[in-house]
This record gives C-alpha cells, sequence and structure tokens, in this order.
C-alpha cells in the first residue's frame, strides 16, 4: 500500500538541470577567445565538485564556480566585463519563471485524491522556496522538506515526520543518486523517471528497473504515476 | 508559563556580523585606491538591498554582492586578481569555525532542563545546518527551523509545529525586526539581547523594554535568561 507520494522538484515537477546546461554553453562561448570549450566544461566541473562541501547545491554557488573557473582557466585574462556577465546570468538564473514539466499539474491533482503528497526538494532553500511559490504546487503538498542533502537519514525523518512506514512511501524523481537509491536503502518505493539532462555529480548505478524485489519502477513521463498506482493498490 | 525557548543562531548563539564587519573593512581596503570607503560602504548596501529579493540572506550572495559592488563603484576599474580575492573571502566565511558567544553552552543546557528548546535561524541552509553542526549544539535543540524569512506567519507556524499556544512560547534573539517585532505580533513573548553589531538591513524599532504589556525584555547577556526564567514561571 503505498500511502505517501513524495516527489523531488528540480527536473520532476519542474525544469531546471536545462538552464543550468544553457548557461554551461554561454560559459563556454564567452570564454572560446581564450580556451576550448572541452576545458572550460572540466574546469567548471572541477571547481563545482570541489565547492559542493564549501557552497552546497544551487545557483549562487554555481555562479561563484563560474567566476572562479573563468579565472583559473584563462590564467587571469578574463576581463571585469565578463565576469559582469556572468554574475547577469546568475541573477537570471534565480528569477527565471518556473516551467513546469508537462502532465505534473493535472497528475499531482489526481493523485492527491487517494494519497497523501510531499515535496522532498534539495538546494538553496530560498531559491527552492521562490520556485515553489511560483509552481502554484505548494497548497497539495501536505508536507514539504528542502534539504541540503537526500540521504537515507534525511529520507527516515521525512518519513517519521510524515509517520508512515518506509514500505508505505514512494518516492518520485529524475536522480538516481538522490531519489531512488537512498529511498531504497530504507526500505521504501521508488520510482525513477529520467530528465533529458542529468549533471554529472548526480550520476549513479540504478537497480535494474521492473524489479519486484527492489521496489523500483522506471517511467517516461509523470502522467504513467496513476496506473503504476492502481496497478499497485 | 514558557514552555518553549526558542533561540536565534546567528549573533545569539555564535558569531556572525563581525565576520560581515571584517570582511567589509577588507573589501574597503582592498578598493581604497579606487574610491573613498564611504562610498564602498554605501554601494555594497544598496548592492545588498537590491539583491535580497534575488539571492536571500546568507553568504554567498554577500559575495556576488561583493564582486557586483567592486565593478559597479570602480567603473569596472577592479582587477580580475581583486575579484579572486573577493572570491576568497566568500570561502573563508563559509568555512569559519563557529565560534559561540559566552555562556551560550551552559545557559542551553542550564535551561533545558524545565524548557523545550528550539531554534529559529534565517538565512543559507547549507550554512545554517553547517554552523549547527559545528556548534555543538544540535542534540540540545527539540526543533529546529531554518527560515527565508522571520516573519508573523514563520513564527505562526513554528508554534504551531511545536504545539504550543504563543503565549507560552518566549524567542531569544538580536535582531528586533526578525526575532522580536513578529514574536510580539502573534501574541508570544521575546528577549532582546543585542549583539555589538547590528547590519542596517536588521535595524527596526522596538517597542519600549520591560513593558509587562508588550512582554518583551531587555538584556544584556544570555546568562542573564536563567534568572528572568525563574521569576516568570
Amino acid at each position: 500500500m503505498v500511502e505517501v507520494i513524495a516527489f523531488d522538484g528540480d527536473d520532476t515537477l519542474w525544469h531546471s538541470e536545462s538552464y543550468f546546461v544553457l548557461t554551461q554553453e554561454r560559459f563556454a562561448e564567452l570564454l572560446a577567445p581564450y580556451v576550448e570549450a572541452e576545458r572550460v566544461a572540466q574546469g567548471l566541473l572541477a571547481t563545482e565538485r570541489r565547492n559542493l562541501d564549501v557552497f552546497g547545491y544551487g545557483v549562487k554557488g554555481f555562479t561563484l564556480s563560474m567566476i572562479e573557473t573563468a579565472v583559473a582557466v584563462t590564467d587571469g585574462r578574463v576581463s571585469v566585463d565578463e565576469i559582469t556577465t556572468i554574475l547577469g546570468w546568475g541573477r537570471e538564473m534565480m528569477r527565471h519563471p518556473v516551467e513546469l514539466l508537462e502532465g505534473v499539474a493535472e497528475t499531482l491533482e489526481q493523485l492527491s485524491r487517494d494519497h497523501r503528497l510531499a515535496l522532498v526538494t534539495k538546494g538553496d532553500l530560498f531559491h527552492q522556496e521562490s520556485k515553489l511559490a511560483a509552481s502554484g504546487l505548494g497548497e497539495i503538498f501536505e508536507h514539504v522538506a528542502i534539504v541540503t542533502e537526500k540521504d537515507p537519514a534525511t529520507y527516515r525523518r521525512v518519513v517519521s515526520t510524515l509517520g508512515v512506514e518506509p514500505a508505505s512511501f514512494l518516492m518520485v524523481g529524475n536522480s538516481p543518486r538522490s531519489d531512488i537509491a537512498p529511498v531504497l536503502e530504507i526500505g521504501g518505493r521508488a520510482v525513477h523517471i529520467p530528465y533529458h539532462l542529468t549533471w554529472a555529480l548526480e550520476r549513479a548505478v540504478l537497480p535494474p528497473a521492473h524489479d519486484p524485489a527492489t521496489d523500483v519502477w522506471l517511467l517516461d513521463d509523470i502522467r504513467e504515476l496513476p496506473a503504476l498506482l492502481t496497478d499497485l493498490t
């Protein structure tokens, strides 16, 4: 029996990674006079990985990492004007309108009739709250958890707050590392709906799909969820 | 009867504003070859105020605001090296060890014997969680709320989560605007313990101290709290 269905936010309910990828493309173009795109991408990923423990996830840390990378990969030749351009992208990403993935609003509305819904989303508190408010979905969730890391301890806290057994908790998300693996580890169930883009630092090996022993399912689209839930209950 | 005592974190339990002020002094020194200190300070405050709606509170937004201000007040003459220096300060502030104010650990320990304790702190989720973990105080709080804004709605949510009446809720903090005024507004009680520094954007007019009609007290030091609580109960 699934009692609570919890959703990831970024790239599950609303677009996010596509703005990061777009900004990275503009970043590589900006630095093209100094250094080839491949080295820019590698440099940025290395900086982000190093800064994750200092800044955490989110647009502000990403913007600081871009500036740091721009200076490093150009050996300090990047101009102050170009740094201002990068700052502007950070602001733009923070203020970007929230675009729901197709089918999200009606699917959540349908699922809310028979299930308690929750949001478990990772990253910058200020930005995630802003996005939730702008999404129009705020009222549909009984519980919202904005967390710094989605590990088994986090999910144990969430199911405890909700007062359900892990076996009655189903997590829906696009990230194998954050939404699927830790939920299976605590004895919960998970639905993996891949986004067309996955950040390198979110990739992880998934257990085999459709294996009833592991309670994990792979869907192409959130609109397939209600049928799966009907099969499950 | 006070059932729950809630504490602000920054500048109530641990030092914070002093690092910001120190960094602002270094920032003014760095830009001294270009522009006088007074204009740097004014420029930074104006940028922070403008960026608050975009970035929220915290060190990462502050660092982005410093870079933006450095470019603006020098008319783009700041060097890339100097921008790298600013980036380094942001990283340093994020990793700064947590320094508790004097008397905090023993006072909280003493108060926890007869009261439920909570932490209500504002700002960057990642940084606040890191600071709480480093403070060694994590276990003493029954409830921790890290929030983006401390307004009456936030405090209503906190008292509801704790399952107490506002009149049984006492908030202790250094910021009139964030820790005192909104708590009084929802019918709670508040203890104002000023820090020796207050950020310009946190200043607000306080109701008169020691007025039993408004349930607000002014103390010099957290170590005076237990005696006040004894008087109250």
